[in-house]
């Protein structure tokens, strides 16, 4: 590894090149640099300069040596092509990193250098660093998402909308009720993600083998110093080899992930040309002209597709062999890394395109009356089931539904010449029965839960 | 569906024949129970029998009328093959489950069942209680198994062992230091469990398509009453399409097999013959009678397998469209009944692994003998470093780590031959560095908070 | 174990109960059964009963020793769930199950049981029987899909229909060239499927550790013809720890359930109210009378969500330790099935789906024209680039798209208002520029190549 | 996106940095660079060149049009993350590469580039294209491997070591069948992988919706033509939404990177100082100078463990929405980038870990000694069992097992000592069974088979 100085390393090595091609278009220049090789060096250096930082608070190293490290490790300067190469014979990049940074604090206080730790101790570090600032960028997307989410469930609390299930027109809902799902569920993976930043990340400290025994007794003093000045969790045991905090990472991305792909879905499907109930698309095509293509859902749902994938990974990769493992460890890092990156680009994209998108309030009500009241049998049915019992009651309702398919005509319509219904309810209450708009239940009082419950969480939004 | 009076349907449902060849080998039988046809079955009647009952409280519908449904509920009989052929027309098990439901009930109090509900409220409240019953039968495994591993911890709090990294040996641990790790590890995992079962499992209930319409302004109050009366937390709004909840059901599954499946990997590498620091193993084989097969931790790591497999399969069907998902919803049922049964299978299994296993420590010392303190490397270049510097340090060490591999002989003898070393340690001080009884660090500490942490949040054990 | 004797074990033991009420509901009856514990147990048997034959065969056993035995295999019978219990200790059904065998035959004859084997043989060889067994029952449903998307195709190879890109409308294409997509997709996986299950599914025969010693010279005479009575390939060496067979019959089931979910979802897209281009969906909903669910579709969906799930699990489970594997082999057992099972869901609901839709030309006629002309921009372009350069042509057309969209006016009529394109192409060459009928390209002769392709294959259908 | 001339443009963008931190540490710089951005990119621009070669050749553009924009993809620069940035709006890079590359060539020939494509078309071919490219350097590490597992297999046919099942011991085999073993996997595997190199890469060619209607009645002419300019099959329709192709090919890279791992796992666990049948590690520690680390193996099994996972995200993204994908599709281009990398890095880990591996006979028959003949069980009892039934055979070596591993004798004198074996069996018969040696079976004719199978896939090695 070829060390050089520099006044600022970290400029230089995230300039991004290979591997951004689609990296960058997936995902926000900020993550991509909270996550580039540059973020992980600065990170596992940032560890090495805080031991010896706390190894001099508890006078083990002498306070200029401790001096010379802090000065070297934010001057070092590495390629990160060199370090891999380089890093090929241990398996892991902290070895030469370790190495250049004492060739670069010369022989006297090489010794001080990584003193009592072992490189699983400076790249799990690293990976908790890492996730913390990448991930305050994830939540802070996720935030905006919501908050834009929370608007529009606000906005449109009584607008009417096509309810589908199965993707077939169902009974009425509202748009609002609609955003509020999108708020509700945008929110809970945030706060799940949020309460996994806040508590589950730790130092790991335990040196080779996890018994901290290069710093004899020493050793736990160091250990919640160096905690402190990484404001990172003292994780009381090493946990090296329990990877559960590591899975609570990957999940709660994952989860965001997955939330942001259900907006996704539904914005993709609105917003076909023939249900038109949102715009806002303004994709160009290489071929086509007139293309007003999604694409900020669409890169959404690949980086939520992606997402799932390395969070299953992760997962898969918790057994870890005795004191460190053989290939699972490995496994990890550029899994967590590419996890970050698509949930991030998940979540950019949702905001993006729920503060671009359009609603288009005529379409959905021109689509509501298109459907002609069928949607509306299951009102029908329970208002006359007491007084034909159900048998009937379905029977004769689902034959006016035939019937106005067929014909094109309207449910109230057909209802009203049923002669068995028409004997029962006059026309006014036919027509009101068969009313969208008076059959929306809850759905104001979801979306009121739903604001309400984003503005305890976040203190923010609608 | 043939429907048949009975005075305990459930019996009869659960005697488990197909599909239990290889389930039950892996799955104990409780949990198996728990997870049946039976038990899925039950909680779907169990949902629209309090829905009943919530209709009845609120005064929707006749008391008698709920008195009946409430007995047809607990006297109707289905074969669930019936069942699940009779689904195949809409897709769902509830549909015919209702309609059968409705028909033991009669004409007149048909209407009454399954009112204001969709067979989503039924199916996914029916997820939540399964998850709850078979989720504490799980956690109840993963106690008892970090109970086992705390007092393993602590009854070998100073047995020396060799510990590993990368399979290679590292320097000296403790057998109470490893099994502390475990302890954590599962104690962690545990306690995401036990939050996920205690605050994650809630009430689904929006009717078709989640506004409640059809009962009108009673919704909310039937929401709240059928949430209180199935000790299930009352959601604020329906998450039919949010899959927040279920994802952390999946992933505090996957993470609960992730942690036994690093018991399992470590009881399998100690067990093997050449190894010998545990044994216990007990399972025959068809060919070779001399086996002692570990067959609890085969069975432990296959099931975490599966279980991180099913769980990433969860995590990635989140995006369900609209106001009901066209798949992803129906590919959850299966994957999340089998991941129940996986981690299940992997949490007993190594409970029963760690009830089971005979620790030799005999066998841990003499093999950290074997070593012939050539892991003590890493501390004698911690001692000599201020004298000699780190890189006649580090060459020193491992030219004498290199004889002693070449010759048999031992790290301090060969040290004790080296001039550099020879001046400034005597041959005591180098028989002392080079002891790895002396040399555990932190290891009985790290033991003791594990127990600590471990007592404090289960009240039991080590 | 407990063993009765009947005369027909496998009526008995199929016989499906628990683990149905969602099996059934995706899997059709026949691949049920080849999948059943039954199916395996069978199987298990099967390989014990040839290895007896074959021993005879080859001199090594006396030939009423392998009548004797024959016989126990036909008449032995087995509850699957006291095989599962019973098999806990040693971990897989075949330890019990050859016990119960030996018990069977009597002391004399037990010696000649599962002579030579170990359990993986007997389970690996069953799990090659039950897949090539199962394979033709879902190669069978896929040939089914693949000629009612020929007929589709051939049938409609002129119909118009909207293409869409990204979910939004593109240039028109026409049906049948959607339909041999389809055809095509599903052809070729089909072909994978049958080339693995015709070519890769080989005896596994190796004894104890894939050595065959305990036959002596006799082992791979016994191999050879153990391999001929099972009708399986003889691998030339034992494959036991070698799950590159594995793999393959893994992808190549979810690949073929990849090719049925790209037809589901396009069927399910097309199916949406709004978009009505097929219609035939028949599920009822539990709660709306009114609903037309695309059930097949749907289940489709689902079921390859799960395969490719499964399939994963089993690439990823390759890395089989020693002679046997510790936990990856046992993992295997049920995700194969549950494999085989999903995408054999999978193909028989496409072929369902493809059977019962009910295409719509006039709809997809409607639709194309209610886009106004405005996906012929690509051709316009194209044509009067030649004559105007590239900047021109598309800005010009870019323009006229947009008058379109926002005055509901036709492309054809916004060009011919233009000034430019007025000077340089009559209003019939603008017309028929924009008539989407006239835009079809190769449309037709695709449809022939995939028709011709399909017959080549499958030697049917079209 | 700037463009900038340039002489070389490749030299300067396959410059690895950001993204190679972990990247290079696991993956060979020549697979490194065959998947490169610039790899791609260049990939791209083949296409585009091509494509407008082809129509030259169809006499649809001016030969001096294609040769100009034969020299603008030849010194066309691009910044990747430029690009990136740029594809943000539409979606995908090949939008702006479009836009650059008709820039460079000027108004006048900007309409014949990309003409009667759409931007999959070049990018389902540039895929095709680097997957062959950088196939083939994995294939190549295959092939080593598989010599150097030949070697092995050749040189090891007759030497002695413990055969291991469920990680205990089992009977003995010879070292060289575990060699013939790795062979035969990594040979069918890379037998599967060329299969698809040769046979399933297919040019991608459409147009806006697969109709290749832009081009008229050209469109087969030039698709034809255009597969032969890029040696690449003509697929006679387009599978831009038929994911088969791609399935295939993440399979089978999975499935050679699995094969790679079972090699890893095993060098692994034989690597273990406990066992020490092999040694070669050269990894060097951070913390522990005497460290021998097994690096290679180890980055062998991240790599594989991480390709199984990205081959499960392929398989499960087939499900491409009508005439393109909504995200599926682009999920698929770093997905795959990145298992080709991880496999290439499994293939090229193994080959050197091979390469390196020193057998150690010596310890392998210490190790077999070690045994005390307990593992030669069964022999005995298949010898015995004539003599004395099966019952009293197995309990009766059953009991000399049981003895020998108290006492620490060996099987042949506990044997010895039995009066029913002693009566039936002389001390010189029994010691012979005992005899590892003279209990190998097939070992040596599957090692004949195997190489010899070798020898005729790939024409080299053993």
């Amino acid at each position: 590894v070829t060390t050089r100085r520099s006044s600022s390393f970290v400029e230089v090595l995230v300039t991004p090149t290979d591997g951004s091609l689609f990296g960058l278009l997936f995902t926000p220049d900020d993550l991509w640099k909270a996550t580039s090789d540059g973020a992980w060096i600065e990170a596992m250096l940032e560890f090495e300069r805080e031991l010896v930082g706390a190894q001099a608070d508890e006078g083990l190293v002498p306070q200029h040596t401790a001096d010379l490290v802090d000065r070297a490790t934010r001057t070092l300067q590495v390629e990160p092509s060199d370090l891999a190469r380089a890093a090929r014979s241990s398996g892991n990049p902290v070895v030469p990193l370790v190495a250049a940074l004492r060739e670069a604090v010369g022989d006297r206080a090489a010794g001080a250098v990584h003193r009592g730790a072992t490189s699983q101790d400076a790249l799990d570090t690293a990976a908790m660093l890492v996730v913390r600032r990448a991930g305050r960028v994830v939540l802070e997307e996720v935030r905006r998402a919501a908050d834009r989410a929370a608007d529009l469930a606000g906005e449109h609390r009584s607008t009417l909308i096509t309810g589908r299930t199965l993707l077939q027109q169902a009974i009425p809902v509202t748009f609002g009720l609609k955003a509020a799902g999108w708020l509700s569920s945008l929110s809970s993976a945030g706060r799940s993600l949020r309460s996994v930043l806040d508590h589950d990340l730790a130092l790991q400290f335990g040196g080779a083998a996890g018994t901290l025994a290069s710093l004899g007794p020493a050793g736990v003093g160091v250990m919640s110093r160096l905690a402190g000045r990484l404001d990172l969790a003292d994780p009381g045991i090493p946990w090296h080899t329990d990877r559960v905090r590591m899975s609570k990472v990957a999940a709660s991305l994952a989860t965001v992930a997955g939330a942001g792909a259900k907006v996704a879905q539904d914005l993709l499907l609105l917003g076909q040309v023939e249900v038109g109930e949102v715009t806002g698309g303004k994709g160009g095509s290489s071929a086509m002209p007139h293309k007003r293509n999604p694409v900020e859902p669409v890169l959404a749902a690949a980086s939520a597709r992606r997402a799932a994938m390395l969070a299953g990974g992760i997962l898969g990769s918790m057994a870890h062999e005795h004191e460190r493992a053989a290939g699972a460890w490995h496994a990890e890092w550029q899994t967590l890394n590419e996890l970050l990156r698509a949930t991030g680009g998940c979540a950019t994209n949702i905001r993006l395109a729920l503060e671009q998108v359009q609603v288009q309030p005529q379409r959905m009500l021109e689509n509501v009356v298109a459907n002609r009241g069928v949607f509306m049998a299951e009102r029908v049915i329970a208002d006359i089931v007491l007084d034909v019992g159900w048998e009937r009651a379905t029977t004769l309702v689902a034959a006016a539904v035939d019937r106005t398919i067929r014909d094109g005509s309207t449910l109230a319509d057909e209802l009203a010449e049923d002669d068995t219904v028409g004997r029962i309810r006059t026309r006014a209450q036919i027509h009101n029965l068969c009313d969208p708009a008076t059959y929306l239940g809850a759905s104001g009082e979801f979306v009121d839960r739903a604001l309400l419950e984003h503005r305890r969480e976040w203190g923010t939004g609608g």
